[in-house]
């Protein structure tokens, strides 16, 4: 997509540079647009645990190009496979909700061993690195080409701008390209169906005032900004044609975790008779999982992403302020789990399904299990 | 209740500074106790409109103490009605949800128009607003007195600290003593009932973690402040016992206007089976609507207060910080409706009853209508 106008991606390399990976530093936005260097595989983890890069598909991506910097450095000291074992525990730890991170530090472990000669290992991590990208701006794609259907057949019917309810950042921030919740948001607005966007501002971080809105600012995208509290009064009011979100781990039943505040909003929307959509690329599914609440671990993080919200100062730097008593503990749990009975369908690369085993299983046969 | 352990109400007269009112000006806090004196109707309204004072029952008290200025102002310009009638409108404007404003001012106006001769307006309005302020006292600490039994209950059954959400502030701070919500908690705090609270932060004005968690902290409650998001996690996993609100306007049915999100919060209860009550003293009741979310309006405030999160920065000072882009618009409708059918119980000055019209009316016969 597009940062004033010109066409980037979330994360790449560059042929000049080899052995460096370059990221948006998502912390300085909207305010600054901040590219980071990577050098090293702790550089990769900490980038992600630290959440200059955040979102399933680009913490994946973000891991798989870890292993590249793993591989790297392995083959200089001498080709030594407990580094490569030692980076990909370490991206992993980094983020325990996301199965992305398995999914990426286990394929490129597979394919750098399949390599064969220490020699191919480089090649191989950053092979599986690029086309994981390129899987994932295509899965987008699809998932943007499913979605639109929603959005035109809600124009179809009011003829009114179609009013989408989003949580937190599933975009193209999140991803590589597109995004995943936004990719019909984007398809719809560069086909011509009039969109707008509630955009809930998603604390602790404000992945949506800070990204989404940002985002769907640059692309020219009408969008309104709320508190995360806002949106039931809005679906009250037949505000709200339709919610969709992304999901950090989508169960094999179409249980889905998603940052936290998401399943207040499904709730919402099953009060009110709102289509509630979430949108996700197939590598989010945890196919050995059956039930969300139970089974899916939730991240807690420090409780100074509650107390302390940053942002700019008036004299336009970036800064700080404490929004609380100084001595009052704070939790912070970055995830919830939305069952699949409050889910109206699951937007995927191969179609939208109903959020179940059999739903999933009629997109996903592969996948199905023998009872 | 207490502030740095001196005994302190939110509004109040000096019987040395006659024709001043003193209020805690509630936007500095939890970082600094202001104390600002009204001179003028004016001030009161400003006082109100700004949020120097917010809930339901001090902006009540301060429009009853607003009145008592007009009174002043009025016999010193020579005993107009119109100057009464004109601040009395002006009070009333300031916050269109709350039903508190229009009692205040309306019985104010009564209790002035019975006193006979202007000069004895200014007495009369002084004795409305104390006696507002007492019925309040009265009110909370009985309402305390109920809500105490539903934590007891709680605590014979699980024997460990019973863990109460509340949502936004409508503690003493918000009252002119012991608070609504928070007069259960405070009761059982003193009774020895150990408790713990979440406290919503309650976005955009951060009422829950600014100011619910300064009193609780104040009174020694243990407390921990959670995002707005949070709180259907904490259900979804039994870390919840009850939930216990306020509201700004409640219907004869039983529907509750309170600060945006506590719908969500509602929702959130019932489908986890957390009983879910509401505490108002039977000022916020107005017998005159039935149905909440067609009946009652709902403020929309400025932009800014999404935009901007104030609190203090780094050297100490009470500052802003920019949140999204600053060209990106932000909606801040500041109530929603939670209707009835969601409510465990209302928590009221005589007694705990259904949220229904029946409930209701089974409390206070004499609101009771003939159908």
């Amino acid at each position: 997509m597009f940062i004033d106008g010109i066409h980037s991606r979330t994360i790449w390399t560059e042929p000049e540079a080899p052995g460096l990976v370059h990221i948006i530093d998502q912390r300085f936005l909207p305010h600054k647009v901040v590219i980071e260097k990577l050098e090293t595989a702790e550089d990769a983890a900490k980038a992600i645990q630290e959440m200059h890069v955040r979102g399933a598909p680009l913490i994946g991506a973000t891991a798989a190009y870890g292993m590249y910097l793993a591989a790297l450095e392995s083959v200089q000291s001498g080709g030594a496979v407990a580094v490569l074992q030692s980076a990909a525990e370490r991206l992993r730890s980094t983020r325990p909700t996301a199965v992305d991170l398995h999914h990426a530090t286990t394929g490129s472990m597979e394919a750098i061993m399949k390599s064969g000669s220490s020699e191919e290992w480089v090649k191989a991590a950053l092979d599986y690195a690029e086309r994981w990208c390129e899987t994932s701006v295509t899965e987008c794609r699809r998932i943007g080409e499913h979605g639109l259907s929603l959005l035109e057949s809600v124009f179809r019917k009011t003829q009114k701008p179609v009013q989408v309810l989003t949580h937190c950042n599933a975009g193209w921030l999140a991803c590589i390209d597109y995004g995943t919740a936004t990719a019909p948001i984007y398809l719809a607005h560069q086909e011509g169906v009039p969109v707008h966007v509630w955009v809930d501002e998603t604390r602790p971080r404000n992945q949506g005032s800070r990204l989404t809105a940002f985002e769907l600012g640059q692309q020219g995208v009408p969008h309104t900004i709320i508190t995360d509290n806002a949106g039931g009064h809005l679906m009250q009011h037949g505000m709200v044609d339709l919610v969709i979100t992304g999901t950090d781990r989508t169960t094999r039943n179409g249980d889905v975790a998603n940052k936290i505040g998401t399943y207040l909003k499904a709730l919402a929307a099953h009060d009110n008779e709102v289509p509630f959509y979430v949108a996700l690329p197939s590598s989010s599914i945890d196919w050995t999982i059956a039930d969300g609440i139970s089974e899916i671990p939730i991240e807690q993080r420090g409780e100074e992403e509650v107390k302390f919200v940053g942002g700019l100062n008036p004299e336009g730097r970036q800064s700080e302020v404490l929004v609380c008593p100084l001595d009052s503990p704070a939790a912070n749990y970055g995830f919830d789990v939305t069952p699949a009975r409050l889910i109206t369908g699951l937007v995927t690369e191969r179609g939208i399904c109903a959020a179940s085993a059999e739903g999933l299983g009629s997109l996903f046969p592969e996948q199905r299990r023998e009872k």
